[in-house]
């Protein structure tokens, strides 16, 4: 059946009774593109399972939740803003990365109705990275951005045992406690804060949202990224930031935030599957 | 969009953040067909919309659905065993159709969160009848089975005021329950018990169970039934009953029971689209 099929962005295999049954949930909900990138990746692995997105309102969580848990072949939620901190609560069992990050991003049902979630929004990146060919182990990295995705991309970059991770955030404390969380939960690691400037990185990774409406500034200089650097946005939309066009036409290796998107999807149907009953 | 797709049986328009939520509970449910009827049916139509299985078990009914109703771009819900009546106690109305019959087998979700049900079965009988340009009124009609399909065929086929509606079952107490009810809901209609003897009928229905196994009896004898009689049949497996076979053998008009299926989806797949947020 895979095979006979066309590419159909945003389709999974043909639907019936026996098909898992994913979701996605946020609010709002209508922009979301996770829909259109989880079910070509399950049609790809043949996988039988749908994701559907679910419009569910802060106050509606806990009650949706416990009525969610209690459907058999559910196989996973994807949680999106804003229930990736509360839905914590719900949960049975938390990962380590998405202990350290504060922030579940998706959830697995295992076969015994648990719920268990983790983070991938830092491992997607380090995913894309390598389904490139590419890794920061033992490289000097720069990363601007201690928010929600600074802090996944922090940690999942840490673990790569890069040679060096400075970190810069215009928030002072939120920068400072970052910085004191990789540190703890990576002994060894040079980890330090400091100003933004590229120059002696072979890795600049940028997790702020800077780039996403024309009058924003760079987050990081162009002109001062080693051509030799491989250059990192989260940015979505647009679907080249300035920094990444800017960096791509000094030469630079460049990841763009869709790419990692996509590292997540993959990162997160392999935790999927790990859940299925066998 | 719809126009390139090519003919995918199961299969939806491509999924998106903005795709409208349908499911179908029940258990168990992998055997279920209508992920796979539904699906295209959204298609066909160009209704953003998908309906995947839900297996909930009846102790899990209550909160499943105290769940499901709070997720705001769900647009409704299509019921199978065990909970066609269970479900009826958790729903904020419930339309005249399935009051009569005591079962719901659809729930649409209205914009304002009110969960409404009705019952299809033996309207998608009528409405399939239609499709082909044929009707029960001023006809003859024999109807054996007095069970849950039968009520609901019942019903609906006085809805479209036949000559005669005789009813048959072993059963005799379900049988004068079923011949009150049609009569308290449709006065002036001849409606009477009596023996299954096609014998003078234009119209001849089949809703009991016999006929899915190869050592079944016949539910109405199939030489007593008049060539230029319609002969409808629920069963759904075997595709072709051995009524229906006779049946056409003898020259009749037959309908089988996907026919009734595949009008049952049309019917529900109005019903949904009446509580569309506009």
């Amino acid at each position: 059946m895979t095979q006979d099929l066309p590419d159909l962005p945003g389709l999974p295999l043909p639907l019936g009774g026996d098909t898992r049954l994913f979701l996605i949930i946020g609010d709002p909900i209508a922009q979301v593109g996770s829909p259109g990138l989880f079910n070509p990746a399950f049609r790809r692995r043949g996988a039988k399972a749908v994701l559907a997105p679910a419009h569910v309102a802060p106050a509606d969580l806990k009650a949706t939740m416990a009525g969610l848990r209690l459907i058999q072949n559910l196989g996973g939620i994807v949680v999106t803003v804003p229930h990736k901190i509360a839905v914590m609560d719900l949960l049975d069992e938390i990962l380590p990365s998405a202990r350290r990050i504060g922030a579940v991003n998706a959830i697995r049902r295992t076969a015994d109705g648990r719920l268990v979630g983790d983070n991938f929004d830092g491992k997607g990146c380090i995913r894309a990275l390598a389904d490139d060919g590419r890794s920061v182990a033992g490289r000097r990295v720069l990363l601007t951005g201690a928010g929600g995705a600074g802090r996944a991309v922090a940690h999942a970059m840490a673990d790569e045992k890069p040679a060096l991770l400075r970190l810069y955030d215009v928030d002072q404390r939120r920068l400072e406690e970052l910085a004191a969380s990789v540190g703890q939960a990576h002994p060894g690691l040079a980890v330090e804060t400091g100003a933004p400037d590229p120059d002696g990185f072979d890795v600049v990774v940028n997790c702020t949202p800077l780039g996403m409406r024309p009058s924003d500034p760079y987050p990081i200089e162009p002109s001062r990224i080693a051509p030799s650097s491989l250059v990192v946005d989260v940015i979505l939309k647009p679907a080249t930031s300035p920094l990444v066009e800017a960096a791509a036409a000094r030469g630079c290796q460049v990841q763009r935030g869709m790419q990692m998107l996509e590292g997540q999807v993959e990162a997160i149907c392999d935790f999927f599957a790990a859940g299925e009953t066998r």
